[in-house]
């Protein structure tokens, strides 16, 4: 029987810099390389790109892959679920090392390249291969790797199906049950039934939201909500102002809808902005048309703001970054009174994300919000709901794919307890079937 | 200049038994007389029916009306603006002491007449007038009473709008924005909105959830919440319990709906369902046909659940009392195994409501939702959104009906700071034209 | 090499119902037999005394010992470290199953004599041991019990070394690290760092407060806080009413002194009160003159509150029961008016002990405190340090005592973590030198 | 009858920026100039020494004193009653708009005078005047200032009794009721008794910690605190860094001794620390010695850990700034790796301070604990008690002096709301005896 291994590299004490390694006898598949942000963010004028792995190591910024020299096997693959920072961040800073191609969606493979390009330092040579949900490709003589479409808070995210001779590894980060996305197919529940008479030997799997009770609301909740909030109101003439995540190309479809519907044109604001959606339209999960004005530098974003002033508030709807009170983001600097933006009383500012409960965040939407307010808008919070599952999809994958052994991952201790509990209930046990990991540990699989 | 004194009875200190006189010269409305559960509730063994006034009133759990004999007037009216017990639950034990007509639109002056048919101790004579949204009476010679519609989460709720030779007061509680609300009609804006012209002397208004940051998601949004959870599964066979407030017939039927769509037969359960079930159906509110078993007493719901468990799980959903964890309500008996229904693991339970903010709910729900684990149930809390206004509904309200003056009530001190912040931003100022009362004051409007 | 198991049988996911079995070859050591008493507080009308262990196994209120049967090896002796009830109150209920005396302490020891009398069911015949701190007893021909003194929020607290042929198996439950007792000594930090040098195999230990930073302060502090709210006032002739743990006969002491002090006669109220002082007396941790009135029984508790309205509230320092709002506690009673002591403006009532934080006593305090309160009682809530050691207090321990393998008990997922992270910062590794147990599993010691 | 008023400047919807305007016919004592230091944090590279008062007022950083236009009278006299910022910082930037002489005692009024010499932008020129505690000075013909000893976190500080031909005016902010201080003597409670005499019309006290039950444990407790964490351990040979308030004398006195008692020589470091430390010196609340080396300057400073870290951490006790994670303080710097000082393994670092719960302090703590924990740093958090009165101390003076009036200032809605309440049940009436004003309004007392 052939020997498995999972090796636990980042993201199992945390959110954040989430990589996992998966041996197969020899053959080794790599699943993600995050960024953890936070840990950036708490060091002064740090620039990512211009720093060495090393240091980035040891300021807990990307997964301390040194535990990679005690594996026995070949990286013959790394794959990456989604293009979300916390999963493709670190890319440029470690896939140099292993002699192997890099595997993504469409949307997220054009995030690699360019993160890739990017990079300052390291000479990423490893090449980017592109495959749709839905497919499968070799990976070694018995080893396969197959994408699941699901929903997340980012197009083109999937599980990973590692078929090995002794069953399935499903990796799945991150998720939500979404039943009525507003862009793209629900989760491919028919493969995942499937599975599980091919029966899946591990899950790995998220516990972010595993403490919320209940299950995720679906992205259509979110639609309705940031609708309700811009067209629901008697004071049509108000300035409105609205900041969003990047890379949430859903979201920011819907405000768009929301603003043709209302009369405004809506405008994306911010070098983040510019980049997706340039992804977004390049890969076909928005429409090619240069219809929308999008102004990514500082200069064209300013020189907007002085033209929306003259021709009237009422005419457009800007769609901005700073939703966690970035510093230089967007409405950062129109809260600061840098730009040519004028806010009055009663204008509307719509954060349509939640706050990423961490202090540094906490204190930026703090400083932000508290200059908005000074200066007389109204401000909306999150008009959002997460891309996270909860407990209770988590207990509806756990028994639709019926794996033999669990392992929570993209969480902390405290979330993965929680998960704990729930797995319990359907049958799973502590150190038998359910094993948590610390990074830097590899399990064989019994 | 005709006097204007705003007495200020229950309800400016905390949440529950509301009760305020408006005075104009010698003529005096009355606005609600309501019950303060949580006062009662600290209290074991108590009956309210059989408790007498003076009791009541020293437990705080009813108005201490006694500031009455101070003030300089005769009662002509008692209005009621809805149904619930902490606008309507002390009508049976204080309005006795004046001689004037009670005023409710349908459905509450419905809900009044069974709680005077209820009380055991007082002989309440006041005649129960009623008096659909959108119209008005004459109070006194020159003081005329008008119902404006508004949402809220009880059906035919409304403002009630004081004509007085020196202007409007509008006595706003509770209620919320909703403009697409699942029964019944958006707030009557057009009407509102006239109101400024007429000018608009006093606002009374509630302050429970003008803490809370944007605007509170419509009705529509907990449909679709309740609906996403109770067809958005895979696993279509499990038992599935569904707990809400009695009195909300608006998400009652929107859950009786999605039995229906989801090829299960509604049941209601409960004292509190009966009641309010039929006072809809009574007044038009839920269809006349008696397609819809309720069931009441506890007797037959004992045999319902008897007939559920023989007949198949999956073939009803029933909708029940206890979403506060109440000792003796149906859900309750079914966590403690009192009842026939046997929950196996994975039943689903939907609580449709919040968490009342109190200790004791705190407590009783911890308990009843510990049981309900304990024996394999899957918990699904707060499919719910609110019935209070958030602080930006209140922003436009304001704005839309301009009122020289404001006066907070249905809140507390910390709500009515909130709400005080907010009139601030439009212009409002502590002790010129913002009033905060505590209980057992009058203030004359200048 | 003799094998050695520990087995987790109650108090690995909770606070409340600890037990633990260690096996070494065949003989086994029973460490605790602790009742959870949110457990039984959620079910009405339970009392505990005239239930079968299977229901309260059921219950989830009692350590489920079925896991037991699959232990291979004769339990020789059932140890208690101390006399609260999550340690020593399912002994009347599991322990005559087992052949084998139960040791504890003096004060210990009699608790639970006392608890086998008045258990209603079983007729437990265990033989009950008594040995003092710093004192050893051959369990086996191999292993020996030695017991170490400790500080608590109880009395004659201790440690116990297992020595085994393969080292020092300590049982760590429940201490503080404290310098500067005011009743008893210090921790026996001699005997405990020549531990070290014996060879601590494991690690048993409590995680309860591992997540509060820095270290537990000294029960002086409790002292000196107490010491400060009675006498530093200029309202000198108020009634001072105090509530406390029955149990805590230090704090009580502390209390009488302050009582005599002030020039006011300390009295007990409360069958707890009662119990434990009379205890402590038999003992000889509490005086034996019968200078200080104890009230137990309602009519006795009655009859001195009529006492003390006669003679002047400032002649009397009433110490009693209710700290957590328990209903029927004398201070609930008082709260209630249902005592002859009449609250008046200006009394004060001071808890000295923090609400331990489940909802039920949230509810219970909020109820009492909101009764005192609308009497006129001023509250002085948390006058009160804790008895559980801090994480840094565990560093200590940790460091000063060097085990080689390290399990958490006492505590749950959470609080457990917090230790894990600390033990890994001096070494320890998850799933090799630091063990995560659940109830019912056996963990071979590698 | 001479018209009183009282007008609120700055200090009552917050806490910082303390002013407030006490008018006895034309005759004005203000009390305070204080600076809102979070309103300047929001902002990047702001240096408060060269901003103008109107950019700070726009910032709601210092008092907006605009108000003072409208009040009819002449400010004869400017008194502070403390030397913290929120007292005293922004002397420098309105004092000289009126032209009347800065009262304070000793400590305080060296501070003033620093102040004014580091101001950049304004030319100061009003008299400094020194009057220590109890001691009176004339004001006006009929008004005369008196200073009555009370105890705070920092030395010297008194309440202001005004002296009017209506009776007393006491202005009291910040105090707490400390009857066991570590330097100086407790609060002059016959004083205060005796002004109930004389008859108090009104009392303007702080609110900030109204809403904490019970009463402010005494300096003693802070000093047995830290003596106990620093010298409660067996790892005696550990590097310890200690950080607090640069101001507390009393505190950092406790702090020396303790040193001195462990054997580690104390050291300050830190521009803050110098600061405060060489007034404490000059004034008398310091030993006039040069034993104690104190170091400033950034480069002294490091000069220092460098000839630690040779001759051994276990030799020193540095005493330094950054106790809530200020960028650029001793701690923050440590934390960073900028010092020669090398974080091991088991090293204390001790926080004899809580965190001012602002998000931005939240945020700067959050990254100094990350990084000094990466390191391998022990951290005690919250080795403190406060220096403001708690709800039951508050309740004491109140009854003590018996006001006509009570006005709530340093603190907000909330804090001034919590305090209603306590003086509701003593018996006073929001609106007739008890007013809660807002920034920019003058009350005429009755």
């Amino acid at each position: 029987m052939k020997e498995i291994g999972i090796v636990a590299i980042g993201g199992y004490e945390e959110i954040g810099r989430n990589m996992t390694a998966i041996r197969i006898g020899h053959d080794i598949v790599i699943m993600d390389m995050g960024l953890r942000l936070d840990r950036v963010q708490i060091h002064e004028d740090t620039d990512v790109e211009r720093l060495r792995p090393s240091e980035l190591i040891s300021m807990g910024a990307i997964p301390n892959d040194s535990v990679m020299k005690d594996v026995d096997g070949k990286v013959k693959t790394i794959a990456c679920t989604h293009g979300h920072l916390d999963h493709i961040g670190a890319i440029s800073k470690l896939a140099h090392k292993y002699k192997a191609p890099i595997v993504g969606t469409p949307f997220t493979a054009d995030l690699i390249k360019q993160e890739i390009e990017a990079e300052k330092l390291q000479g990423t040579k490893n090449e980017v291969v592109t495959m749709n949900a839905g497919k499968k490709m070799q990976v070694s003589s018995d080893v396969e790797l197959e994408f699941i479409r699901v929903q997340h808070s980012i197009v083109d995210c999937v599980f990973a199906a590692i078929h090995t001779p002794r069953g399935v590894i499903l990796y799945a980060n991150d998720f939500k049950m979404d039943r009525s996305p507003t862009l793209g197919q629900p989760p491919d529940f028919a493969r995942l039934k499937k599975l599980e008479n091919e029966g899946v030997l591990a899950l790995i799997t998220e516990t972010t939201n595993a403490g919320i009770s209940g299950k995720t609301p679906s992205e259509q909740i979110a639609k309705d909500l940031v609708w309700d909030v811009l067209m629901g109101t008697e004071e049509t003439k108000s300035g409105v102002l609205l900041t969003t995540f990047s890379s949430h190309i859903a979201r920011i479809r819907a405000i768009i809808e929301a603003a043709h519907e209302m009369g405004r044109k809506p405008v994306l604001l911010g070098r983040s902005m510019e980049k997706y959606w340039g992804t977004a339209k390049r890969v076909g999960y928005a429409p090619k048309s240069n219809d929308l004005p999008v102004y990514g530098r500082r200069k064209s974003v300013d020189k907007f703001f002085k033209r929306m002033m003259q021709e009237g508030k009422d005419k457009y709807l800007p769609i901005m970054t700073g939703h966690q009170g970035e510093p230089g983001a967007v409405l950062s600097r129109v809260a600061s009174g840098e730009t040519d933006y004028m806010i009055e009383s009663g204008d509307k500012v719509i954060f349509s994300a939640g706050i990423i409960p961490q202090p540094l965040n906490k204190s930026n939407r703090h400083i932000v919000e508290t200059k908005l307010k000074m200066r007389g808008a109204r401000v909306y919070d999150n008009v959002h709901v997460s891309g996270h599952a909860c407990v209770e999809d988590h207990w509806e994958l756990l028994r639709m794919i019926n794996p033999e052994h669990v392992i929570p991952s993209h969480g902390t201790f405290e979330t993965h307890g929680k998960y704990l509990s729930m797995a319990e209930d359907t049958g799973y046990e502590l150190g038998y079937t359910f094993h948590i990991m610390r990074n830097g540990q590899e399990l064989l699989l019994p």
